[in-house]
C-alpha cells in the first residue's frame, strides 16, 4: 500500500491576507490550495514544469469550498490534497482544510483537464505518461500517518459535488475592465481574482452579518487583460445566490464591443455578443 | 555591540504571486516588506500586538521602492529590514531585497508614526517604553554576519529619500468604488491595495515594454469600505508620473457625494469635496 497519497501544505494566515472580521479571504485559502495542488502534481512528475515540456498544462474547471470555519488571523494551518479520481478527460483532486492541531475546518473538491498547449484540446489522461496518473488515486477509505505530530491524515470531503448553473434573466451589477494586477503569467485572469470579484458584489452588510460558507465556480473561458468583463446576479434565496460572468466579445467588423453596440444588459450572452467566462454560486451563513 | 539589529524574512515567489511577465507584483513585495517590518517589531517588542495593548498602533506614512530587478517566478529570496532612525513623531525603517545567495535586487525607505488608537493623534516615540526604540536604531555603516551562510548583512539603503508632490491640474483618469476585497482587517484600504489600483492605471503596453524601477507613496488619510476613489494622473517625463487618490467626502447635508453634486473632476480636492487619501510617483525604466 502506497502512504504518501495525500500531501500536507502548511500555510500561516499573515495580518494583510484576512478581511475586517479577522477571516482569511477566500481568494488567499484558494491560492494556498493552488500551491498545494501544484505542490503534489510536481513531486509526482505531474507538475506544469514537466508538462509544458511535453506542451501540456493542467487546467482548473471546477472548484467547490465549504468552509464550517473559517482561518483566523495568524493562525497556522494547512491544507491537504489528494486525487479522488481520474477520467479520460478529467481528473477529480479533493482538498481538506486543518488547523495546525489538525482540526479540520473545511473541504473543497476540483475538477481538471489536461490540455494541449497548440490545439488547446483536452488530452487523454489515461495514455499519456502511460497512465502513470492511475497510481495516484487515492480509495476513499484510505489514511496515512500524519508523520510531524501522529495522528492520521484521511481522504475524506465530506461535502456535495459541484451543481449545475441555469441563469434565467439574471440582473445585471456591474461591469468593470480588467487590469494589470488581475492577471498571471500567462496573461489569464488569476482564477482567484474571479473569486475577488464575486465577492466584491456584495455589501458591506452582508460581510458584517454572515460570512461565505460554500463557493462554486464552473471556469469555461479564459479572458484576457483588457477584456470587460460583466456580473449577473440570480437570487436562489436569503443566503445562496448565482452569479455569472460574461466577458464582451468585440465585433470583427468594427472593433466596438457588444456594449458599445447598445444592446440591453438583460438579453442572453450569446445575443449580446458575449462569452460566458464563468458561473459561481455564493452560500452565505450567519 | 548589538549584533542583531538587521532582520531577514525569507520568501518564495509563488506561480500566482507574479505578473504576465513573471516579475513579483510590486503589492507582494510590499507586503512581504510589512510582514518584514511587523516581525521586526515585534521580535523587540514593538508588534502591534503589544502596541493594542497600550492603545498605540504604527501608521504607514511615506514607502518608496527601488528594484534593479525584480524577483520572478520560483524565486527564493529574502527581505532585510532595520531601523534608520528615530525622531519624536517619526521613525525611518530601510529594507533590502535579497536573492538567497544575498545578491541585492532593490531597497526601499519607509516613514511610520505611531498614533493613539482612541485619540488617533501621533505619540511621542521617543518617550515611549522610556526610550527603548533608541536602542534599535542602526548606524549606516553598521553590518552583523549573515548566520545561516556566512558573509554580512549591511545596512547600506543606496536609493534617493522620498521626494514632494506638487499636483496642478492633473487629469482625472478613473473612479472607483472600495469592496469587500479592499479593507484589512482594521477596516481601512490595505496600503498594498493602493499600489495595486495605481498600477492598474496603465496599459497593458507600458508592462509589455517596461517595468517599475521606482515606486514612491505617501499615505495621507484612510478610506474606508464602500468610500469612492478618483485617481489623477500628472506626467513628469516619458517614464515617470505622479498620481492623486482622492476620495469623495460625503455632503452632511445630503449624504450624496461630490461627484453625485454635478462638480467637475478638473477642480481641486479641497474645492470638490475631495480629501486627498495618498500620492504617488511611478518610475518605469526599460
Amino acid at each position: 500500500m502506497n502512504y504518501e497519497l495525500i500531501d500536507s501544505y502548511p500555510f500561516y494566515v499573515e495580518p494583510f491576507h484576512v478581511d475586517f472580521r479577522g477571516n482569511i479571504f477566500l481568494s488567499i485559502l484558494g491560492n494556498h490550495m493552488l500551491n498545494a495542488a501544484g505542490n503534489h502534481s510536481q513531486k509526482r512528475g505531474w507538475g506544469i514544469a514537466t508538462l509544458n515540456e511535453s506542451q501540456h498544462t493542467w487546467v482548473l474547471s471546477r472548484l467547490s469550498i465549504e468552509m464550517n470555519e473559517m482561518p483566523r488571523q495568524y493562525e497556522h494551518c494547512e491544507v491537504r490534497t489528494w486525487v479522488e479520481s481520474v477520467k479520460r478527460y478529467f481528473t477529480k483532486r479533493n482538498f481538506s482544510i486543518h488547523r495546525a492541531d489538525g482540526t479540520p475546518l473545511g473541504y473543497a473538491r476540483s475538477v481538471w483537464a489536461m490540455i494541449d498547449l497548440e490545439t488547446r484540446k483536452p488530452c487523454d489522461l489515461l495514455t499519456l505518461f502511460d497512465g502513470d496518473i492511475l497510481n495516484y488515486v487515492t480509495p476513499e477509505d484510505h489514511k496515512e500517518p500524519y508523520s510531524s505530530e501522529g495522528g492520521w491524515k484521511e481522504a475524506v470531503c465530506p461535502i456535495e459535488g459541484h451543481g449545475r448553473f441555469r441563469f434565467r434573466d439574471p440582473e445585471h451589477l456591474r461591469t468593470i475592465d480588467t487590469h494589470y494586477s488581475d492577471v498571471d503569467i500567462n496573461g489569464h485572469v488569476n482564477s482567484m481574482k474571479y473569486i475577488e470579484h464575486i465577492l466584491d458584489l456584495f455589501p458591506r452588510e452582508r460581510f458584517e452579518k454572515q460570512q461565505v460558507r460554500r463557493i462554486e465556480i464552473a471556469y469555461k473561458a479564459e479572458s484576457y487583460f483588457g477584456d470587460r468583463l460583466s456580473f449577473y446576479s440570480q437570487p436562489v434565496s436569503n443566503d445562496e445566490t448565482d452569479i455569472e460572468v460574461r466577458k464582451q466579445t468585440r465585433s470583427e467588423a468594427d472593433g466596438t464591443t457588444s456594449q458599445e453596440q447598445g444592446e440591453t444588459p438583460s438579453s442572453p450572452a450569446s445575443e449580446r455578443n458575449e462569452e460566458v467566462v464563468c458561473q459561481a454560486k455564493v452560500c452565505f451563513k450567519d
